[in-house]
């Protein structure tokens, strides 16, 4: 399915034209695209290339953008809500819905950026005009802190959302932790996922404010089995190890939320956020042997230590005791399991004329008590890595189940 | 031209098969890929498709990244050169040249993530391993502060290499501003253009720190006639009267610097960048009919007042006094043109709950005496603009002409 941003009235020429042109040339036109760069890149790219226009799907029993083929960019919000009025924030979260509905399947808010009257301000920002869906995904979590008690929510909160604990070398900033609610967007071109931020955010004037928002410029994991794994900023694979998004069980066992815990929560998940600050400048002055050895993965391949392909099966008392793969292997940690989701991202400087350079972590499970915390107490106390990496914003929020259909809208098993 | 980064020693399977792939079937295939954007997208994206895994040649008259086709991404660093010794800094030119040369090409620099010594550290970072060149440029620049007398380049600073002078409503953070070198990386990906960047940065280690760094996500300009023009954060089509790439003639009247102000620059540019707060939040609830005023121009054809298309001449009269393309027309500045060649920027909240969002504005001109300045000080003092828009960093640079061969190095006629 590939569909391109309409607006609401007079569409141009270009626009006319696309829309005019039909799906069976489509198709057999994508696969020639796929096809192409499957040979220029050896295999890897072809989901990308062939799907980079398309829509994803809204509706479901999950949420979109958890265990959907992960796209290239990452644009990531947590908000404040500023209204005291439970009414009022049930009416944003059902016009949030209406309108991620409208821009996961590349159309424009409300009547658009040309819609209404020319002395109100438009229903749409405008950029993303002419731009395909691009696989946009909109994943909306409720945070610790809307439990407290401003909406009658306080007796809904799942034992689940805990409040993470400090592990040992947080350095955690506030101004980039936590939030009432937060929304990942994720999508192939970044145009489209921060118009579609800041449409929400627009939409939410006066009753939400940004706290904290973090551009992802490239996917660190893969939940595509068969793609090429993509490298982080340390130059190593990395999503090898993942859940993918076609294993159904796995899914099942490790990332979807079951009910009993909060009957609102059954078929959503929880999220781990984690800035992590990469120090790419000592990590690059550190010999190949030592880089190998603390991740316990060859940096060519991605092989793990004495086997020879990416996807062999980790020995791991081949690997240094205090190896990244080790310590983060579910083996290591009573069969831990997460689904991982991050992005690299590069902010400008830090004033020491170092890049800011990092990994923006993100983490999908079914439980963090048996999913983030087990694994990042074994990290944070022993990972090699801590020495070329440091935590320094968190957040942990609730993912609610899928909207099911145009009636329902985020949050509204909560709200019942 | 289609490369895929390759490494120093045994290309993995998928990289060799790539290598081993013919010309002839590529070219077909890139323009079958070529042809299915075309048709969902109307005519837009073509060349991006079809160019974007290819690599832009790195020796010519003219620096590429200038009136190379715009492409999708920017990473740009200004860095202090910390070395006070002549000879180490001409060395790291050459350096940078040379690994400039690689990275171009879709190379790793030196020998590589995996070359040399186990004992020692990679000669590339590693994640764009596997990546193609994705049309990367590396353009070089030089400040002003450059000029000081520390190298002793004094009597070598060209006329134009101006000193800004400081225009109304300007609020520049020192941090974001001015810079004694700058590289522009340009590609399609922007893990190439951080890559890049990253890279250089590594090599200058000791010589040179980064001074401010700006990640662009989407670009603003087009210099492709053909292509679809790209749309600001403020919604508009950003880029429809500019120099093309392919104006051989004004390239060389408005673009390319002569010889007789300062030798070493001839066939060289000069550029001003501006970081450009844009304040979408009061921008997203102005009426459209007023936000087509301050432009004069309509936000869904991008045609100037009175006109049907957005490739229509201007009537300047036509336009309010107040509006933001009557005052940067050259019919309004003697003459003055530019070459735009901008990138969108998100960088995390501001702290208040707004986006920190803007343009990232790029000009290159042969004299900005005769193209910035005049353009800015209208626009400065009279622009509709200015109520939703702050310039907040500032820097000029003297671009040399281009690296002619393998033997020549940026910088060379400068230092000679
Ligand atoms: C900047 C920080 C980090 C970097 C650069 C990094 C990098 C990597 C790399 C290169 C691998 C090997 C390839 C793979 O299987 O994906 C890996 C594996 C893994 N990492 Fe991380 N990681 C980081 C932080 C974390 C954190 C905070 C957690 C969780 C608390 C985590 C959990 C895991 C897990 C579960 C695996 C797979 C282990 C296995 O099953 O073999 N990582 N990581
Ligand atoms: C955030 C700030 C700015 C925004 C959003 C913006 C946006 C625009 C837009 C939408 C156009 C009309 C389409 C086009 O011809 O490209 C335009 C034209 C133009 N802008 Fe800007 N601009 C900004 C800042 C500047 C600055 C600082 C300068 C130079 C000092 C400048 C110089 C020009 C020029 C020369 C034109 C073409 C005028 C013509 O020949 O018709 N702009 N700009």
């Amino acid at each position: 399915m590939t569909t391109v941003r309409e607006t609401s009235e007079n569409p141009s020429p270009s626009r006319r034209a696309v829309i005019g042109w039909g799906g069976a040339g489509l198709a057999l036109g994508a696969a020639a695209a796929g096809g192409v760069t499957a040979a220029v890149t050896g295999r890897e790219d072809v989901a990308t290339v062939a799907d980079t226009g398309s829509a994803v799907p809204f509706h479901g029993p999950h949420q979109a953008g958890i265990a959907t083929a992960v796209q290239d960019r990452l644009h990531f919000a947590a908000f404040d809500v500023k209204t005291k009025d439970r009414a009022e924030l049930i009416q944003l979260l059902k016009d949030w819905t209406r309108a991620a509905e409208r821009m996961t399947a590349g159309r424009e808010v409300g009547e658009g950026a040309y819609g209404g009257l020319p002395e109100a301000p438009p229903d749409d920002t405008g950029e993303a005009l002419g731009l395909k869906p691009s696989r946009l995904t909109l994943t909306i979590g409720f945070g610790p802190s809307l439990f407290d008690g401003r909406f009658g929510l306080a007796d809904r909160r799942p034992a689940a959302l805990v409040d993470l604990p400090k592990f040992p070398h947080d350095n955690l900033d506030p101004a980039r932790s936590d939030g009432d609610l937060c929304i990942q967007a994720c999508a192939d071109d970044p145009q489209i996922a921060v118009h579609a931020i800041r449409n929400l955010a627009r939409i939410g004037f006066g009753k939400v404010a940004v706290r904290w928002s973090q551009l992802g410029f490239g996917k660190t994991s893969s939940t595509t089995p068969d793609a090429q794994t993509p490298r982080n900023l340390f130059g190593f694979k990395d999503g090898t190890r993942n859940i993918a998004g076609t294993e159904t069980d796995r899914l099942d066992k490790f990332v979807w939320a079951a009910g009993k815990d909060a009957a609102w929560m059954d078929g959503g998940s929880y999220l781990v956020a984690r800035r992590i600050r990469m120090h790419i400048e000592t990590w690059d002055r550190t010999p190949l042997a030592e880089q190998e050895d603390i991740f316990g993965r060859d940096k060519r391949e991605g092989a793990p230590v004495g086997k020879a392909r990416e996807h062999d099966e980790p020995f791991l008392k081949a690997m240094k005791p205090d190896s990244h793969v080790r310590l983060a292997h579910p083996d290591s940690n009573g069969g831990a399991t997460i689904l991982r989701r991050g992005y690299s991202f590069t902010d400008g400087t830090d004033g020491l004329g170092r890049l800011e350079s990092g990994l923006f972590f993100l983490a999908y499970q079914r439980d963090v008590r048996t999913g983030f915390i087990p694994v990042q107490t074994s990290l944070a106390r022993n990972d090699a890595l801590n020495e070329y990496t440091q935590h320094v914003g968190s957040a942990i929020f609730a993912i609610p189940p899928g909207v099911r259909n145009t009636d329902d809208w985020w949050g509204r098993e909560l709200f019942a």
